[in-house]
């Protein structure tokens, strides 16, 4: 396989960090090359690099970033996969330039009017379910619903195993006729078509987002990346407020001792960094967007991810699935 | 005071739950006054009735229902609210139906454009954050945001106290710029208008919600009862896995069992049926919209504080707001 393209230079914990995830990356087996400014990732081993001698900051302006900083790490990785010497590329770092650089160097799918960035959301007991488009579009047509539905129950397939994912989309009422504007007329259009992979099913609502309700969820980029930083703050708040209220008594402190490995265990599960990261969909290429806060663990993860999703050829499943339902 | 119209018929536990939690509310010195068909309520105390022979169901088309039941419980308490003889309505029922009754019973009040349901928030170690439009309005122009943050303020003052809250927009960055284009007119608005009570701070994201970050959080309907819902979802999931995590080690078990006062508390705080269920603002009553799943209990918090907000005179307090933001 060709090396997967890391933007070593992304993320709050750049470049060690990743610098450390890539090495645990390469020790499993993926082959990695690392992009960005040799003389700050410390030590790279046998790690081959792609020199860039720009980053682009976490709070810049996407778009003129990526057009005005060429010899920048992300925009280095983009051209990497485009030009054939990576097979993928990863990064913590700008999230809407990570876009912007894989969606201007890559360029979009054939028929795939937007690409949208899909995330698992952990489901205890059962798969993880797929929420699609968690920022990349913050408005969106019912056209491009139709088609995130149909691009997220082929990486449902491929990332996650499921072979008829249900796809649904994310409203305030299960029936048809419940919704904004958006969603209404993304409902008759998703009931008119045949999807070449998954079966729509109708409206889910938030509460079924962590659960065995459905596969695929399909939204507007602004709901669904509100919903994304509604669950991870929703999280944070209740695991916090969890360990805060076992402070006051000496023996609910020794009970929480016990239960230490319990506690880790669902942390974990409901961590945004167990799933290594998002992935643009509909680009030509895998481009994997990981948490700003990725560490080295979370780095490794999200290698590993864009390396199945590689050889699974996730993007040659979505240009075909695409491609038949015009 | 007038008494608390409760409709007696509405929720999945009507009527004998709704019953009982009026007798509590009675015990605990709150007037009440029951709606619905006396001959099912049981035994209702020396509760006063007000007869209605129609009952709304849980899954009925709100506007048309509320046109075609005029002897309905729902329609009767919202009735009564507008005669004098109640001082507030609550019910557990139809949230549209709810809604509808009180809309086209009691008014808006002048210069409202559209009322909003306003709900409670749980934010560990500080006052609770109000998040509206909670789902009236499925969609909004950027003026209403502007009237939904006006309201939201004054509930924040005369319900938790707040004295200068701190007003934000829900949006996908903090930046000005960030969001829909719902959201970035409503921002421009909101900058240029003088609140009359609270001070607008810009765009707040989800995972703010649960924190000190903010006091009232503004967006449409759709956004905030997806919003609402994926908190609960989200709550009853972790909860759940907790439990289902100790099940496996019978040292785990017992150590949960120590820490049982701990999961109360917090099983409590993150309930929906802690606050009592939401309000309607901008109608010419009070008017609290509780979970169908109320409860004695539940039942008795939302007619205290339906209470509470008659004594408050939150009425009064928006209607003023919203006339001298004109």
């Amino acid at each position: 396989m060709l090396p997967i393209a890391v933007d070593a230079m992304g993320g709050d914990n750049a470049p060690a960090e990743i610098v450390v995830g890539a090495r645990l990356a390469v020790d499993e087996g993926t082959p990695v090359l690392l992009v960005g400014r040799s003389e700050e990732m410390g030590d790279t081993g046998d790690i081959p690099i792609l020199e860039a001698s720009e980053v682009i900051a976490m709070d810049a302006e996407p778009g003129s970033s990526v057009r005005r900083m060429k010899d920048s790490s992300l925009v280095r990785a983009a051209e990497a996969v485009r030009d054939g010497t990576a097979s993928a590329m990863v990064s913590a770092g700008n999230t809407g330039a990570t876009m912007a650089s894989a969606l201007l160097r890559m360029g979009r799918i054939k028929g795939v009017s937007r690409p949208a960035i899909a995330t698992l959301l952990p489901a205890p007991g059962t798969t993880p379910t797929v929420l699609l488009d968690a920022g990349a579009n913050s408005e969106c047509s019912p056209d491009w619903l139709v088609q995130f539905g149909q691009m997220g129950a082929v990486f449902a397939t491929d990332r996650l195993g499921i072979r008829e994912p249900r796809v649904a989309l994310l409203s305030i009422g299960e029936e048809p006729g419940k919704g904004n504007p958006l969603v209404k007329e993304a409902y008759e259009a998703l009931e008119a078509v045949e999807l070449a992979q998954g079966v729509f099913i109708g409206n889910v609502e938030g509460r079924d987002l962590l659960t065995d309700a459905v596969d695929v969820v399909v939204t507007d980029g602004f709901t669904g990346n509100v919903t994304l930083k509604t669950l991870e703050g929703s999280m944070k708040t209740l695991i916090t407020a969890l360990f805060a209220s076992m402070s006051d008594r000496p023996e609910a402190l020794e009970a929480a001792d016990v239960l230490a490995p319990e506690f880790d265990a669902l942390y974990r599960q409901f961590h945004p960094d167990t799933y290594g990261g998002a992935i643009l969909l509909g680009v030509r290429g895998v481009c994997i967007i990981s948490h700003g806060s990725t560490g080295a663990t979370a780095m490794k993860n999200a290698i590993g991810i864009a390396a199945e999703m590689v050889e699974a050829e996730v993007v040659d499943h979505l240009t075909t699935a695409v491609g038949s339902a015009d």
